[in-house]
């Protein structure tokens, strides 16, 4: 069974994280969320369990807190980033998120960023190569990457997308990578597209 | 500003309820979300805090307990039924819940259903009238209902939809019935859905 690690702050897209989480769940995975906390405070894990307060309010108990030690590549094959402004930014400063996006790229897994997620594709160092992001972030962005306005784009095993709108492409991709095409029409008619979605 | 309560059970589809619930806060409404207990376990608020396990397996804290008296449509103007078979279950075998969607219809407030959610249609005694639901609780609903198979359905006040693929078009739905039109086309764009994408 295909294993994730999906990352979440205070500030993460509520819609991102729980689109991405639930769509790799129904493809056969094991997901475990993590939650980093601001490095502003600290950025230790606290005695307390986590909970995020997402971007538009909602709150989410994640599994665990972020530990790099235990958040390896070779504990997991794929490695989320969600967006949401304020979220992107703690994970895309942690110098800890960093150091496990370069382990997990060097260690040939899978590393998504979706919407302003993909900031930490410029802080973790990552070389020019093909990306997308949530256009408000493009700027940041676009003069480091190849930057390409398409819902998914798959560079090497770096698998980046946009926004909401996106979270579903971007995490029946993930399923596609992880777990086969057909896995992915398997999971895709349960969840009742209207004809004509374009994904 | 537009009121809106999604009650939230353990079981609830996470995609369904957090795009929903994220959508509506876009869209300028306020939101609360209030946990239904299992009425097998006596269906009554407990001491501590709600939980919600939701379908997948991610934990949801709601923003209160479902009350009958505090939840009413003086307070509110939409009140929101996720699906998720075992979510829509304990909402649709509550009591309390079957009053409270009959005293919205009554006072002409917006009821929205989605996915098995719609269950609850059938068990408040809702009239024969234009509905949809996920495939899977078709045959429980379509001599009760003039049953549609379309994204949304409005059927007067009360708004149905058919499953996590449908969410974002039954939430805009929702945007545009309480807050307008042009509000629903302000917040579609900064959610970049792929151009194509049929809502």
């Amino acid at each position: 069974m295909p294993s994730v690690l999906i990352l979440i702050a205070d500030g993460t897209e509520e819609m991102e994280f729980t689109i991405t989480y639930d769509t790799l769940i129904r493809g056969g995975c094991s997901v475990i969320s993590a939650f980093v906390p601001d490095i502003a405070y600290g950025g230790l894990p606290g005695v307390s369990p986590p909970l995020a307060k997402c971007s538009r309010g909602m709150n989410i108990m994640p599994d665990r807190y972020f530990d790099l030690a235990e958040c390896g590549p070779d504990r997991y094959d794929l490695l989320v980033i969600p967006g949401g402004a304020k979220g992107a930014e703690t994970m895309s400063k942690h110098p800890s998120v960093q150091e496990l996006i370069r382990r997990y790229i060097e260690r040939r897994k899978l590393v998504g960023m979706i919407c302003a997620g993909s900031l930490a594709a410029k802080t973790a160092k990552l070389p020019m190569q093909p990306l997308t992001s949530h256009p408000s972030v493009k700027s940041e962005l676009d003069t480091h990457f190849d930057y390409v306005e398409a819902p998914v784009v798959i560079s090497d095993n770096l698998v980046t997308s946009r926004g909401p709108g996106t979270a579903f492409a971007f995490a029946l991709t993930l399923v596609e990578l992880l777990c086969g095409a057909e896995r992915r029409e398997e999971i895709r008619g349960p969840m009742v597209f209207p004809s004509g979605t374009p994904w």
